[in-house]
């Protein structure tokens, strides 16, 4: 199985994708946000490139909830921000949110071509893992895998990459690799006994602390606690039920 | 000492440059050849774009050579391809090379805001962080270091970045860095036993195993064995002699 690695939103040539299943990871924070969100209840989340296009999409969803963030913090007159524990049962149960972030939603939407855009983060790597084996296993259309690292304001992100690595140790040795794929892995391997010490040391790790966000560090640094497949299927981030065709 | 590494030529978000020191690393194989050239006797390498370039180049550079390479071969026509082993002194003793390369010759040409932009490989790495150590002792206009590593056509280049983190883990444990620059540190730590089996698995090593060109790779992962500052200066390659002053 092929597995290529790209750095960042932003990436200068990207690859072919229409065979291919991508993987996106914004550690801090978007996919960790998405993953906890339909965790606890939410119906649905919609990513949009800016402030104003979640405001014209909530005039045509009534009820669902606005979040995102802006140099890390909540936009002005937004509901929710950046952070997963903004996405408490209580606010978001059976509500769909509209979410726009500076770098994950923008690596979602660059994947567009690809038939299949999942949302990993440490929270849920091994039910990505699982879903990936099963999925290759069962529909022989897909030439391999997108790993699209959002990054940190187009430049490389090393929580996103360690993701990365820990995704691609899970595959095994077999897998076929690009450098950026065979660095992660290397970093990964090197770092698994210490993740969260890695994280913390990282421009954006660092940057989170000082604006008093290091519980979200902690929180989005803890591999393999939540059961959730979130996938991109008409514009809406939902669970994989592993009924869908993405080919059809 | 900030050092912020940028991933490969075509690089998103090149970072302000006016106060820092450039060192552009292209392993395989364009810095390894320049510094090669240099040492065997070369009087100057002239970096351009293009083929066109390079003939209109020579127009006003009599008894000069042609060298360079597309898809790793040499291009048809001129005197030198990209090998390091074609830049004998026989051949380029005494005389200017007008150089052409996918990767490295664009680098240079992307690092041009910068005062001094110097060529870094394995071959001469001992030799720059000798001159880095000494420029920062008594240069206080300089502000940083960017390493700007060439990569493959536009992407992450392993050889690239393990050679950066030679040149950043020289440096000590003082040093400021980026997350490429932290992730290079870690790559180089993890491989310095075995760099040249991990420049064999890269793409870019296995390209040019197949094409024939295993011996320059070797060659190009051998760490400090020439004496050589490649430096930028009015618009040629030369020695370093240490009596520029880039800042006035």
């Amino acid at each position: 199985m092929q597995i290529d690695v790209l750095p960042s939103a932003g990436s200068p040539r990207i690859p072919y994708l229409e065979d291919r299943l991508v993987i996106v990871i914004d550690v801090l924070r978007a996919t960790s946000t998405i993953v906890t969100a339909l965790a606890n209840g939410c119906q649905a989340i919609i990513p949009v490139l800016t402030s104003e296009e979640a405001l014209e999409t909530r005039l045509t969803l009534p009820g669902s909830l606005l979040g995102g963030e802006r140099d890390s913090l909540i936009i002005e007159g937004f509901d929710l921000g950046n952070s997963p524990f903004d996405y408490v049962p209580e606010k978001v149960g059976g509500r769909k949110v509209i979410l726009t972030t500076t770098n994950g939603t923008r690596a979602i939407r660059d994947s567009i071509a690809a038939p299949m855009i999942w949302m990993a983060s440490f929270l849920n790597m091994q039910s990505i893992v699982l879903a990936v084996l099963r999925e290759f296993e069962n529909n022989d259309r897909l030439q391999g895998i997108v790993v699209f690292c959002a990054g940190t304001e187009e430049r490389f992100d090393l929580p996103d990459i360690l993701c990365a690595g820990m995704f691609i140790d899970a595959l095994g040795p077999s897998v076929l690799l690009n450098d950026l794929g065979e660095a992660a892995r290397m970093l990964y391997q090197s770092s698994e006994d210490h993740l969260v010490e890695k994280i913390r040391k990282s421009v954006h790790g660092k940057k989170l602390i000082s604006l008093g966000f290091e519980q979200d560090l902690i929180y989005c640094s803890t591999p393999n606690v939540l059961p959730i497949v979130p996938v991109v299927h008409d514009g809406e981030i939902v669970w994989l039920t592993g009924e869908e065709n993405y080919f059809s």
